[in-house]
C-alpha cells in the first residue's frame, strides 16, 4: 500500500480540504492518505474550535485514512519548526509522498526557490538580520530579504501564506533527507485569511470560524460551506461540551498566570524573550479583555501569531527547557484515528516503523507527549465547568477513533 | 492617647466582635482601638467572604479606630507565625495593650501555661515529634504533648481554638519583648466553629457565612446576628461585585495551576512538603469539585486549615523563597482605614513609628507588600468577569477608608 501525507489542522474541515485530499490521491496514485494534524492548540497560537478528537472524526469522514497528532512541541511553533515536525512525522509514518496546497501549485518553483536561497544563504541571512533590526517581524523580514536578493527564474511568491508553509515543507524535506517525493497542488478560490464568505462553496476556515462565533446558537449558516459530517460533528460538539473554543475563554487563566508570575519566572516560558515579559505583566494588570490585551500588546516587531503562540505557551506552561526540539524529529506517532484502510496500512507500518506508534496514551511516556497531555487537559479547562472533567479524562480514556470504510463511503456520497 | 490592639479577621464582623471591642476599651482604659486585620486571604487558608476594604468599613463602623493589614506572609500561616506578625504589628503601632478573646479569660493562666511549657521545653518538643511521627497533625500533637506533661496549677485548655491563638499571642509577646501588656477577655456564648445559629444574638462567623451562602439571593436571615452596618456592607458588596467569595470560585484556577505545574515546580511553593505535591497533582486530575478534592486530600496528618493554606499559596503563587518571615517582624504598617480619632492617633504615631506607615500603596515597595498586592489581585480574579478589573485596580487606587466620629457614633447607636 502506498501512502501520501498531508499536514493539516482542520479548524474545521471544509470543502477545500476534501478537494485537497482527492487531488493528493489522484496526483500520487496513493491508496492511503495520512494526516499529521495539530492537537488542541494550533500553529497560529490558538485553541482549535473543537478538540482533536472531533477534528479527527471530521478528517476520517472526509477522506483521511490515518490521523496522527503533531506533537505540541512542533505544532505551536513558527513555520520552519512546524514543517520539520510534520515532515518528520509523515516520513516516520512511511509516506512515499507529501502533498501540500499552495498558491503557486508548481513544485519545481519551490525547489528553485529553495536552491536559490541556499546559494545566497550568507547574504540572505545578513539581510534578514538587517530587516529585523529595523523592527520588522521575522516572516516579513524573510520575505523582504528574499526580494532584496532579486531572485531570477521561476521562484515562488514568498509573501503568500501557503507558499511560505510549502517552502518550509520542501526545505524540511531537503534538510532531513526525506526519502519520499514532495507534491503541491494549487489551492482553489478561498484565501487563507478571508474573513467573509464568497459566493463559492469553498470558504476559508477563518470565515467559517467567524460565522460559528457570530451567530450564538445558530450554526446553520455554515452548512453549505462544509461537508455534512463536519456540520454534524460541530453541532454534536457544541451539544456535548456547550461551546466552541476560542482565546476569550482562556483569558481568565492567562490573566491569572500573568498576575501570579514575576518576570524571572515568566522568562522560563518558551518564546518569552527580549523584555516582552515586562510588557505582558503590566498589560495584564490593566487590560480587561483578551482583544484589548492583544491590541495593546501588538507591535511591528511581533506578528499576531507569534504573540498568540507565546500566550499559548504561558497558558500551557510550556517551558524553554522542555520545548527543545532542535533535532527536528518527532519521537512517537500518536494515533488519533483510522479508517478500515488506515488500519490495514497501520498493520503493515507496525513492522518497520522507526518510532513507537501510540494507540493508548497510558502505554508510553516521554517529555514531548507529557507536554501534549498537559496542553490537552488545559484546553479542556476552557469548557464550562460541568463538561470539563469528561474532556480532561479523554486524553487517557479515548480510544483512537475507528471508521469503517463503507460508512465512510456512504457519508462521502451524501455530501 | 493610649491604644489597645486587637487581632482580627472580621469574616464578617458580628455582635461578638463589637462586644470584644467594647470590653477591650473598658478593661484597658484605652482611647483608641487598633486592629491588625488579615487581608483578602485568612489564617485558615480561605478567601475572606468580602474584601479587606469592605471588612475595614465594617471594622471602623463597629468601633475600631485604625485598621492595618496583617501582611499575607504572616496572615496565611500557622498560629505561631500569625501571632508573631500580629504582635509585631501592634507593637510597631504603639499599642500599650493587646487584648484577645479566649475561652479561658484569665491572662495569668496563659502566662502560667507559657512558663510551664518553657520549663519543660525539651521534653515537650520531643513528645510533639513523637506524636507527629505517629501521624497526628501539628496542632493535635501540641495539645497531646501538653497533656502528656501533666501540667499542674491554673493552666489553660490548649485544645480550644481561641486559647491556642491566645497562647501564641502571649508567647510571641514574651519572645519579642513586646513592651505593652497582654489582656484577655472571656468570649461570649458562640463557639468559633459553630455551624448553626443558636438562639442568642451572638452567632459565630462560621454560621453567618454558612447562612450567606446557603440562601442564594436572600441574606436577610443573618440580619439579627450582625450589626446593621455589617449587614449593609455585605448587601452593598454583593450589589457591587455580584457575589461573596469562597474557595469554590477559585477552584478552576487552582485546578489549572495543578495541571500546569510539575512536582519540582510545585515544591517551590510555600508549605509544599513531604511528598504532598504528588497527591495534589494526581487528585487535581481526577476531582471535579473543590469539596471533592478536599475530601480526597484530607489525612490525619494535615489539618484542614493547613491544607487550605497550602492551596492558597499555590493560588497566590507564594513561594518558599519569598515567604521567609523567620525574624517575625512586619516591615510596614499598611493603613486600610481610620476614624477621626484614629487619625489623631496616627499623627502622633507618625513621629516615632519604627517602620513606614503606608497610606498609598504606590509610595512604597518591598517583597512582603508585593506578596500582599499579588494576593489581592488574584482574590479579585474570583469575581464574575465584569467586576474583576475594578477590584484589581483597587489595590493601588483605594485610599484608606475614613469615617468621621459622629457618623460612627450615630451608626453605633442604631445597632
Amino acid at each position: 500500500m502506498k501512502a501520501v501525507g498531508v499536514v493539516v489542522e482542520y479548524n474545521p474541515f471544509h470543502h477545500g480540504h476534501a478537494y485537497h485530499i482527492e487531488c493528493a490521491k489522484k496526483e500520487t496514485g496513493a491508496d492511503v492518505v495520512i494526516a499529521a494534524m495539530s492537537g488542541n492548540f494550533l500553529q497560529r497560537g490558538e485553541p482549535a474550535i473543537v478538540s482533536k478528537w472531533a477534528r479527527t472524526e471530521m478528517a476520517l469522514k472526509g477522506g483521511i485514512d490515518l490521523v496522527f497528532e503533531l506533537p505540541y512541541s512542533f505544532a505551536v511553533q513558527k513555520a520552519d519548526t512546524f514543517a520539520a515536525g510534520a515532515v518528520s512525522l509523515l516520513g516516520a509514518a512511511g509516506c512515499e509522498f507529501i502533498c501540500f496546497g499552495s498558491e503557486s501549485g508548481q513544485i519545481e518553483d519551490f525547489y528553485q526557490t529553495y536552491h536559490f536561497i541556499e546559494k545566497h544563504k550568507e547574504t540572505y541571512n545578513r539581510v534578514i538580520k538587517q530587516f529585523i533590526n529595523k523592527g520588522y517581524s521575522y516572516p516579513k523580514a524573510l520575505s523582504l530579504a528574499f526580494q532584496t536578493l532579486e531572485p531570477e527564474g521561476n521562484v515562488i511568491d514568498l509573501s503568500l501564506p501557503n507558499n511560505i508553509l510549502g517552502f518550509q515543507y520542501v526545505k524540511a524535506a531537503e534538510i532531513s533527507d526525506y526519502p519520499g517525493k514532495m507534491v503541491t497542488i494549487a489551492r482553489k478560490s478561498a484565501n487563507y485569511h478571508d474573513q467573509h464568505f464568497s459566493s463559492a462553496s469553498i470558504a476559508s476556515a477563518t470565515s467559517i470560524r467567524k460565522a460559528l462565533f457570530s451567530q450564538k446558537g445558530d450554526i446553520s449558516q455554515i452548512k453549505s460551506y462544509v461537508p455534512i459530517h463536519t456540520y454534524e460533528a460541530l453541532r454534536q460538539y457544541r451539544q456535548n461540551y456547550g461551546t466552541f473554543h476560542d482565546w476569550n475563554m482562556y483569558w481568565s487563566y492567562l490573566k491569572l498566570n500573568l498576575l501570579q508570575l514575576n518576570n524571572t519566572e515568566l522568562k522560563e516560558i518558551y518564546e518569552i524573550e527580549e523584555g516582552i515579559e515586562n510588557r505582558l505583566l503590566s498589560l495584564a494588570i490593566k487590560c480587561e479583555t483578551f482583544p484589548h490585551f492583544m491590541e495593546e500588546l501588538k507591535t511591528k516587531r511581533y506578528t499576531w501569531t507569534r504573540l498568540q503562540r507565546t500566550l499559548t505557551h504561558i497558558l500551557t506552561h510550556s517551558t524553554k527547557k522542555e520545548m527543545n526540539v532542535l533535532d527536528g524529529n518527532v519521537s512517537y506517532l500518536r494515533l488519533l484515528g483510522m479508517t478500515e484502510t488506515g488500519r490495514s496500512y497501520l498493520n503493515q507500518l507496525k513492522k518497520d516503523c522507526p518510532i513507537p506508534i501510540i494507540s493508548k496514551r497510558s502505554s508510553f511516556t516521554n517529555q514531548q507527549i507529557q507536554t501534549d497531555t498537559r496542553a490537552s487537559r488545559i484546553y479542556a479547562m476552557g469548557l464550562p465547568e460541568k463538561y470539563r472533567q469528561k474532556a480532561i479524562e479523554l486524553e487517557f480514556m479515548q480510544q483512537p477513533i475507528y471508521i469503517q470504510n463503507d460508512i465512510n463511503d456512504k457519508k462521502n456520497k451524501a455530501i
